[in-house]
């Protein structure tokens, strides 16, 4: 039997590692509730921001629409952002999903493509201006790890995103479950959405 | 210029996602200090234990000698123990680095092929008694967040090599560095190598 939810990760060039591989870790362990895949420019290599390549198993335009999303962040978002034909795709695929989620300036992409018109959400918190400008039409929340409206889940930097992770875990199938995964992979999970030390040192609040 | 420190992670079929690109985001991060490349069993696809896929830079064969290796846990470790060949390469070609770090059960590897006689080491704390069982040589150590004992730097399962990796960069370039490495990638540093909660949720204090 097909695991009940499908979470694909969309890759660019200059990608943040942790931004995909953290939460990827999170949902990988539940292999009977999650499959993962991971969409790129073109099915094949794709190159992060700090080096290692990592394998797209579709090409952007051929990926089958998922149930859930997974927008990374990392210096490959800065060009993205005027890019009509990438924005265009992101809006239509990502927004046929269920759950939409980012993580740190991923939320800029999701938010320059529409996709947080109307929402609450958040980003990292060095370029919190940036992803700022991306959504004039968002209501950007400075302090939290992440945030959850409706079906958006857009968390702050680099490893806030296995901490939404976890929450979303804890959201689609309890929290019993998101309490396993954690403790399975060693990780102190900040389970409070408002804990957030790094907005303070960012001068945000 | 190239970075002073050349890191190698090892890949297997069945490695551990965060095990690998926890530290490679930290390490990642200051890329005028460190250049960070992957060996696999050919250069090419290597497919995670939670399933996405990520591209080696080299063969474990025809990889040069890096300054730091870093081997991974996960579930292709379980094989790997007893494959002469593997252990034999991983031997002499870890042996030469100047420092050799292992997350999760990858410490389970280096004991297995004797990288670890005459040290303290530790070990994912669920599998705890697996990795003993590789180094009847080495002193295991069942609480702790991270061990250093000369130029093996051994962590506890999964996110503890992010906390390692910070150590290690706090011991190289200074704890400035690592500091700054943390607040950018939003992490909350582990500072404590005794740290560990996760010896007595698995009985093992």
């Amino acid at each position: 039997m097909d695991p009940p939810f499908r979470l694909t990760a969309v890759l660019f060039e200059g990608f943040e590692l942790l931004d995909v591989f953290g939460p990827l870790e999170v949902f990988g362990a539940l292999s009977d509730q999650f499959s993962v895949s991971m969409a790129g420019p073109t099915a094949g290599p794709v190159t992060s921001a700090q080096g290692p390549r990592a394998l797209a198993d579709w090409a952007h335009a051929g990926a089958p629409s998922p149930d859930i999303v997974l927008v990374p962040g990392g210096r490959g978002t800065r060009g993205l952002v005027s890019d009509p034909d990438f924005l265009d795709w992101l809006k239509g695929w990502a927004g046929s999903a269920g759950i939409v989620t980012s993580v740190c300036t991923g939320s800029g992409l999701l938010a320059a493509a529409g996709l947080l018109d109307g929402y609450r959400a958040t980003s990292n918190k060095r370029a919190f201006g940036w992803a700022r400008e991306q959504g004039p039409a968002t209501t950007w929340v400075p302090q939290a790890r992440w945030v959850q409206d409706r079906d958006r889940w857009t968390s702050s930097g680099v490893s806030a995103g296995i901490d939404m992770a976890l929450a979303l875990v804890s959201h689609l199938l309890g929290r019993d479950a998101a309490v396993t995964v954690a403790d399975r992979i060693e990780t102190e999970w900040h389970e409070d959405p408002d804990w957030d030390p790094f907005a303070a040192k960012n001068g945000l609040v």
